[in-house]
């Protein structure tokens, strides 16, 4: 087997990845863009509201009419009618007189503040108490207070939540401006490796990663497609490698153990003219043999055959990858998550090491449960929810530590 | 307005909720199973491994010929070929005898271990120096060691992650029993809406809800589908319901704020046969005129219209009734997760109450900062992370107490 010939740290990776440049922008209509991340910002077109809005259910008063008003004195105003909902507000409200206004209404010229029903009472139908004082601007939203015109909405970089279409719908924004999703090809390599559906003889096993590299791409907010398994033939990889760099942004070939498929991967990323080798080897454990690669504007991951080692890399290297390819912030790429130890782990110096560990709420935050017993298990992987990081300066963490847990 | 003649405490609507039934299953393929719920448990068909396989490269050994070995004093075993990847072990390994082997390979007969390539060297061609010794079991992973034919994988009602299929896949397991996905109908209402792509008039304001309803259905595992908005019309709401119940397992009216809409919902809801109004009103701020009912074995609910009360009904009620129906364990329907508040928080008792916040990492997990400013406004949502809930018991919480976050 060739030796890793570019073993560079995780920090040097997560930089080559931040380095590199966001996929083309489409736009897509405001009902498809959850989750998507805006390749423009937004700057609201409108006020929002743009009109003043009553919080609560009672009378648009004028709030000097109400001023000393208390249970024992309250203050007498007219009801000059009622602003219905879905309508402009067409009488203007008059000194010593009032609105009825509910939630949501227009408030009528001349009223700066609502009354709340609660501290109100009719007296004739004619003639309502206030028993108590409001200040103008109480219980409503003025024009504007949401957003102004022209006001800076999302920076570009933005990933839209539900609460993000709320307010671009509120403006009237129909379609947003976002980055393409990453399309990635998923190629399976590996003497010993079947499909699931064959029954495999002893020494073969079942492609586990044409399951789990599609789920966590899915996951990723990528658009994950499996292109197959090749086994002992070079060309045949090299065709696959050929079609995903065609169909794809990303392509990911999950390698088999064997040693001799090891090195059918690196050579044929290097028989692409316009191919280069950005790592080969990361120092972490476990995901050692992985490979970094760009081919033209594409990107390509050698990634460890074992599905745990692979999981590892995936979610400390190709997820943020893949954020970035959509535009994400890179400073923000892949925030973890602060957990308790609950307790000691160990680790060698010189490489970075990521143990799996089981989350569970605390009284005070989540604790991180280290998943003890064979790292080439997937049953532990199924056990666990993430992963800690042991840095290669560091002998290990004790019981209690907070640490940053990387999820799957 | 009629009253709320049946206000319930949260925890009773929860208890509602838990006892909801779940919908029925279906089968899908492996590939379609990412985030879906188990409807029945899982039990592995086979062992998994199937075979003793080496978890690094270097040579299958009788660990008791290498008992005593060091670097001064190596053993020396004869190499009697190689394993192949991919290939059943043909040949034995005899007393004193050795063969390569890489990871992932099969272990031939007589081997009970792995010596790692870093501790051996080549004397010549035929020869191996094994300098440390290897115990029975080092360096493999046994028959059945992941898994054991017949043993239990996952229970019903487990939602399926990406190392869950990997695991699935292993064992050759290439469809999945799930529940369904539930199928959400929503329906605005409110005189003062208008469609999002129409130019709201003085008075009027666009139909938020229909956007962020749907997004956060879909993030909660539903199946969202807009019916459109009813204004004026009891029989348009009634012909939207009816159409919502037949298509749906589940329909969300979104209230108008006006006061004839809110009857109107609670009216239409009961002129169905077979209704049963579980909640109305629910003890909490915001969020209060909240309608829980069910029409035959479908269940409704009637929202606020404001977008921010809307948004905490659904994150804390709406997406565990979701869940619920979707097969997933009551126990564990929305768990929040645990932050530090960075201020205090006053509170009034009687009711509880939700207090938007964002949430940022801290050196000692996630730090809750409250977002201040009008609740009636949308920016505010859009500036949050989640909810902390301040019981009705409580009279507020203290700067760096620890708090529950209901995610959005």
């Amino acid at each position: 087997m060739k030796p890793f010939f570019q073993v560079k740290h995780p920090e040097e990776v997560i930089q080559l990845i931040a380095a590199l440049p966001a996929l083309g922008s489409e736009t897509v209509s405001l009902r498809e863009s959850l989750n998507r991340v805006l390749s423009a910002p937004i700057h609201s077109p409108e006020d929002l509201p743009h009109f003043h809005r009553a919080t609560m259910d009672g009378y648009a008063v004028r709030a000097r009419d109400t001023f000393g008003a208390s249970e024992s004195i309250p203050a007498l105003l007219t009801l000059a009618g009622e602003i219905a909902m879905g309508q402009s507000a067409r009488w203007p409200v008059n000194p010593g007189q009032c609105l009825r206004i509910a939630t949501g209404g227009m408030l009528p010229p001349g009223a700066d503040a609502v009354a709340m029903i609660e501290y109100t009472q009719v007296l004739d139908p004619g003639t309502i108490e206030i028993f108590k004082s409001v200040s103008p601007g109480d219980h409503l939203i003025r024009v504007g207070e949401d957003l102004k015109q022209g006001q800076p909405v999302f920076p570009a970089g933005h990933r839209l939540r539900p609460q993000d279409l709320g307010l671009l719908a509120g403006v009237g924004i129909r379609q947003a401006p976002v980055f393409r999703q990453p399309r990635v090809a998923i190629i399976s390599t590996g003497d010993e490796i079947v499909p699931i559906d064959r029954e495999p003889a002893p020494g073969f096993v079942r492609d586990i990663n044409a399951y789990t590299l599609p789920a966590l791409v899915e996951k990723s907010g990528g658009i994950p497609f499996f292109l197959g398994l090749t086994r002992d033939s070079r060309e045949d990889l090299k065709e696959k490698c050929r079609e995903g760099l065609e169909r794809a942004d990303v392509v990911l070939i999950s390698g088999g153990s064997s040693v001799g498929t090891r090195d059918f991967t690196l050579e044929v990323i290097e028989s692409f003219p316009a191919s280069r080798i950005l790592a080969h080897g990361i120092a972490i454990s476990p995901g050692k043999p992985t490979i970094l690669a760009r081919i033209g504007e594409k990107v390509l991951w050698g990634l460890p055959g074992h599905t745990a080692s692979a999981m590892v890399v995936f979610s400390v290297f190709v997820k943020p990858c893949l954020h970035r390819l959509e535009g994400a912030d890179p400073v923000k790429i892949n925030p973890g998550l602060q957990a308790r130890l609950t307790r000691n782990l160990a680790s060698a110096q010189g490489r970075d090491d990521y143990i799996r560990v089981a989350l569970q709420a605390g009284p005070q935050g989540w604790e991180a449960e280290p998943i003890l017993g064979q790292s080439g298990l997937i049953s532990t992987l199924v056990r666990s929810d993430g992963l800690v990081r042991i840095d290669r300066f560091t002998e290990g963490k004790e019981k209690g530590e907070w640490v940053e847990v990387v999820l799957f």
